[in-house]
């Protein structure tokens, strides 16, 4: 595995929370000192440890919002 | 590798597309005949191959919509 470094430079919201305490989050991440992106992701309880996800740009962010306000879920 | 079965159920949205033809995209998947949920990910021109992505509930592609209305991008 390749050490990755990263930052959560901005928590900002919540989706769900696990019975195992993990959380869904989407967060500002900034990975391996480069400019922050938009993540949704999968996190053990104080962030220890992070599973799966997606990164996001500003751009896709935008694109997403608009695509969801439209198709919202019934 | 486990075979994954899969049915991309509706095509909501391209969130993004790479130089290589991949894109980003949001659709209403339903994985080894379950009932569909929301899916992020990057998939393969004609969707032959899928990447990485996550999955969210219809209850958190909901919170998703009021955060991101309420965290729009600069």
């Amino acid at each position: 595995m390749t050490k990755v470094n990263y930052e959560i430079v901005k928590h900002i919201g919540v989706l769900s929370e696990s019975k195992t305490g993990w959380t869904k989050e989407i967060n500002l991440v900034s990975w391996n000192n480069r400019d922050p992106k938009y993540d949704i992701r999968d996190w053990a309880p104080e962030h220890e440890k992070m599973g799966k996800g997606i990164t996001l740009s500003k751009e896709e962010v935008q694109i997403l919002i608009d695509i969801l306000n439209e198709n919202k879920p019934e």
